[in-house]
């Protein structure tokens, strides 16, 4: 298995899939040769990939899977892309569905869950993660300011919104060196870091230069939205030694690959698959309990592929504390809960929106059900009454 | 206009345009806020982007254009399309039709058309382009022994096949150096250079670390899989003066963008936009002549928006002799036109298949008509017996 990549295409119905899977088989590796290249014929033909199976799909239609010599590739998710999808894209109706790859393809996973709560000091419950709002317009010092509180309130992780990137008003480096500080001083008063994703921004060599620089001056997370900026991004910041800290990747432009049933990417293979071998160690997605249209199936084949990695799940918009109970039934403890307004627009601040959180995981934990009515006053039941619980 | 980004985004029959565009301006800018962030008012104000029009769009659907103020990106493409399309590409059915950017924005297109003429000598007839076939398994001697073959018969342009990467059997930089004295003989004999778009492969770093070595060792173009690879490394190659030669495109994955009409991007955006404001000299693209089923309307549309920057159009895919006139027919001189097995697999032979897009091109420019009876025995008319005519 280990020397092949096997994928799984889904056709529609009325597409002749044999016909496609030989094209693709052929026509995606190292195509036709007449007898100019007989000398190489042993070399040519151990290029070729080969039709292993196929049988119903998806809607009436067809699955097909195709095994792809491994050495047709540079190990890379670049490489493997273009092999896989790449002119093919463009011949008509198809999806890739699954991808099963080496062990050892990509890049390995340098940290995932479990390296993420080591540098929080080991924490087995669910990690509780913000992100910095309004997501475009504040200082440096206004992020400051917005972490010293929820940092007080025994927030875990932070990111900043995936559309800011490196802006004159509030330069990455500066909002890194506002936050240092006062990150710096919660570990002194509570011994409990606090990771922070800096969203990296630029051209690929300039964005690379600055993951360099913020990890040289204290960064301890990155933040890489890896669809607009590429795999090999991600990969380069995985294999760099000088950057030994966690990658969260964000899901943004995911939609464009696979938001339709019969063309593009699976879910579970663009935000699962692709990212758990390219490196990531906590991967964002929308949460079918959230406020984006997201299937259930999907959610959860995406966990799957990361888990199997090691990766972090952190489903995301929408995600409020009336919801934790249900994300925790189906979960456990395995999870980084993300939220944007969910804590940082509570009626009580976003302080009292991080114990909410807490609140809520709290009494999961103690199995102590959530009735609304019987709730004590507090940050989550502040928090219900305004979104709502489920 | 310069401060502005504007996009298109068509929504289909059914949905709410207006609050879907109300969405996408307030929702991938600076979202709502609070009293808290009074003080900031201003700043968060001037990054929110507002609904322009909206009309009729295609299929019954609408078209809304959103303006978003230019600030709210680093002036590059990863942070511009994760504005436009990020999150909300997983909110529902939409598709980005156009871009309008401010011209400053992204990398200036350093050669273009113009530049890769002067490069070869200033022709100013159609330049005729070749593929490296088959794609993958041949030997660095190899490479050299074919390009030895079409050099010789004036060709102006070879690229690697797009799914060959840095591969043990044929290292890339072996490739190079293996082609670069059939480059520099064929100057020698008759003064005219001839470009080598050699493939670049790896992750980021790996890549242009690749980019920089070849160019050094005097490499004279480049191939990069963009969408596989992402437009944030074609910026970075193109912002690089150690890379200072021409960078040509290739469309691969690009289907899985655009391949479906209600979702994701246009290809004029994505083949033809994007590439222009990221800098390529060159972009390859299905022609709707050839053996994709591509539409004339996203080709012209393509061509419009890589002629506006003056980069180079070429029609690939299926493209052979005896469909010349027609291309010519309708792209004039200013053109690229681009063979695999066109050329490589000519009956006579790949020196065989260059002259024979020659003579149809001589025979274009002097109006001869091609009927197929009255043709002279030759690499045209063997060309045309096997592939046929238009």
């Amino acid at each position: 298995m280990d020397d092949w990549i096997e994928v799984d295409y889904a056709f529609p119905a009325g597409v002749d899939a044999r016909r496609q899977a030989e094209i693709i088989a052929v026509g995606q590796t190292a195509g036709t040769w007449d007898e100019r290249f007989r000398h190489r014929e042993t070399a040519l033909r151990a290029h070729l990939a080969e039709l292993v199976r196929i049988g119903e799909g998806p809607a009436g239609g067809h699955l097909a899977t195709i095994r792809f010599p491994r050495s047709n590739t540079d190990h890379g998710l670049g490489s493997l892309l273009t092999m896989i999808f790449g002119k093919y894209s463009l011949a008509g109706q198809a999806k890739v569905m699954n991808l099963r790859l080496p062990a050892d393809l990509g890049q390995p996973v340098r940290y995932g869950l479990q390296g993420i709560r080591e540098r929080l000091g080991n924490p087995q419950r669910p990690l509780v993660m913000a992100i910095f709002k309004p997501a475009l317009g504040l200082s440096a010092a206004d992020h400051a300011a917005i972490l010293a509180e929820v940092a007080a309130a025994g927030l875990d992780i932070i990111k900043d919104d995936e559309i800011l990137p490196n802006l004159p008003g509030a330069p990455t480096l500066e909002r890194w060196r506002a936050c240092r500080p006062v990150i710096a001083a919660r570990r002194e008063l509570t011994g409990q870091d606090l990771l922070y994703a800096v969203n990296l921004s630029g051209n690929a060599r300039e964005a690379l230069d600055l993951a360099r620089q913020l990890v040289a001056e204290g960064a301890n997370a990155l933040l890489l939205n890896v669809l607009a900026y590429g795999y090999p991004l991600l990969e380069a910041l995985v294999a760099d030694p000088e950057i030994a800290v966690p990658i969260f990747a964000h899901p943004a432009l995911a939609g464009a690959w696979c938001g339709v049933p019969d063309h593009g990417f699976s879910y579970a293979s663009v935000l699962g698959t692709l990212m758990a071998y390219g490196g990531a160690d906590a991967v964002l997605y929308p949460a079918h309990y959230g406020s984006l249209p997201f299937a259930e199936a999907d959610e959860w084949a995406i966990v799957q592929q990361l888990r199997a990695r090691g990766v972090a799940p952190v489903p995301s918009a929408g995600v409020h504390p009336g919801m934790v109970g249900r994300i925790l039934d189906d979960y456990g403890e395995a999870v980084i809960l993300n939220a944007g307004t969910g804590i940082m627009d509570h009626p009580q601040g976003p302080a009292t929106g991080v114990l909410a959180f807490r609140e809520a995981i709290a009494r999961w934990q103690n199995q102590e059900l959530l009735d609304p009515a019987k709730l004590p006053e507090g940050p989550l039941r502040a928090a219900i009454a305004k979104w709502g619980q489920g």
